[in-house]
């Protein structure tokens, strides 16, 4: 192994693999390596193309903190995870379709019961989510658990505001004995992705902009179940059709309904005007 | 630009390309989509690999600081900078061959003059290196210089040791008006690439061995004519042939000479053994 060439580095690299112990490592790090040869020769990189890709690599990583993971971002933003997903949840006909996860969900959010407020204290106008969580056939699924998360009216989650805890406009509400769900929160905004990182100058050089129309994000599990992972989102935003991470599926836009003030469907009694939102996710049986 | 599926996503990523203002980079960015995507959809890549894979790349841009660079030791350990380097020097016959940059060089090393001692007060087996700066045709290149850097004997550069300042074992030297240059070194050791990093893991992994065998750095550079960024490997040493990036050429394996006490080439009487090495360098006239 000396003397290696453009012609036989990539074999010689390769065939260091052959006593990884772990066979599926192998298999991924053999891929990675090809195509990571394959674009450095396709492009005929420069070396001061390459010092670029270290340092942007290197300041992605630098801007990834307990609140901010812009690998995420970039992997989103490059259509990386929606592939990902779309080839983990090959979902029959009339199971929810899932979409990207994102870099916001936090694992722990508090409990909620239904009718709760997950943006009790934030501005913006009331919404009511309501809905079922159904098997393929219809049928109600009782205890099912949502974990949803969004934005606030002005397009930031809570861990992007250094004033909060994380653990606001998130919750985790279950379904009744009739698989029903319902909280209030507010209608979610269209945002920009942030791009105060090596990502937003990146979207930049490509000649993009980095909104995501308005949604909701939620997980949605029950006992015996494929969970699903997705999103629900405003029909109506301008940006359904040029979302900066790829993520919109028509089966997932739903309307919001404004109301004028009066009683809302689950009894309060609103002094404002606000919206309504109802979405039945279906969850596919277990697989065995 | 809704309802991407595994069989239209890569498309639809590259499609948004279309308005990036510089051509090279929607080049090179159309590539790395196309392999990003190509790679995971070959190895039908899972959610938790593909957190796996997020995690790792974050972990390596947080080892990087201002003495460390985890991207470009995973850059030489995947052969990637050899591949970048080989494509771009693809050196006539008769020119020194290149070598990786590797993660260590530091610039503004110190101004030294011939004969002097680049490991002054290191402890290891004194090394006089000498050896010419030649054009193509055999012909003395005055005033070139050497910028020169190695491990000390127990293989760590001095921007591995916190106690010192990161300009030791290394400097500058110039060609007289012979073409030539000398200094006093010590010999060099063959050495592991940080361990201690996800790089290492990754090594262990693959089922490598993170040696590299032992070599003086050299970026060799002279008005006119063409630089070269390289090493010179001391003969004999057992990692030639499995080197952990990849960067042995059979043209730049030199002996390292073994002598008893006495007068050494340059004048210098050593009282204890010492070693010789020479090399000339070759350098190809500037291209236009």
């Amino acid at each position: 192994m000396r003397n290696l060439t453009e012609t036989n580095l990539t074999d010689a690299v390769l065939a260091k693999l052959e006593s990884a112990p772990n066979l599926r490592f192998r298999q991924v790090m053999s891929s990675v390596i090809t195509h990571l040869h394959a674009c450095i020769r396709e492009v005929e990189l420069t070396e001061a193309e390459w010092f670029a890709a270290i340092q942007f690599l290197t300041a992605v990583g630098k801007k990834c903190d307990d609140k901010r993971q812009e690998f995420i971002l970039l992997s989103d933003t490059l259509g990386a995870s929606m592939l990902v997903d779309a080839m983990n949840h090959r979902t029959p006909a009339g199971a929810t379709e899932s979409t990207v996860l994102g870099p916001f969900h936090v694992p722990g959010a508090p409990a909620l019961t239904n009718g709760a407020n997950v943006a009790s204290g934030f501005p913006g106008e009331p919404a009511l989510f309501s809905g079922h969580v159904l098997t393929m056939e219809g049928n109600p699924i009782a205890g099912a658990q949502l974990d949803v998360w969004q934005a606030d009216a002005e397009g930031l989650y809570d861990v992007q505001r250094s004033n909060l805890n994380g653990r606001q406009l998130r919750g985790k509400v279950h379904t009744n004995e009739q698989g029903k769900f319902w909280f209030w929160t507010v209608r979610p905004t269209a945002y920009p992705v942030p791009t105060d990182g090596p990502v937003g100058q990146i979207l930049l050089n490509m000649g993009r902009h980095p909104y995501r129309p308005a949604h909701i994000h939620a997980i949605v599990t029950a006992s015996g179940y494929e969970p699903v992972t997705t999103h629900v989102f405003a029909e109506g935003d301008q940006y359904l059709d040029s979302d900066a991470v790829f993520g919109v599926k028509d089966s997932l836009v739903v309307k919001f309904a404004r109301h004028e003030p009066g009683a809302a469907p689950d009894g309060t009694v609103m002094k404002q005007p606000y919206f309504t939102v109802a979405y039945d996710f279906g969850l596919p049986a277990a697989k065995a």
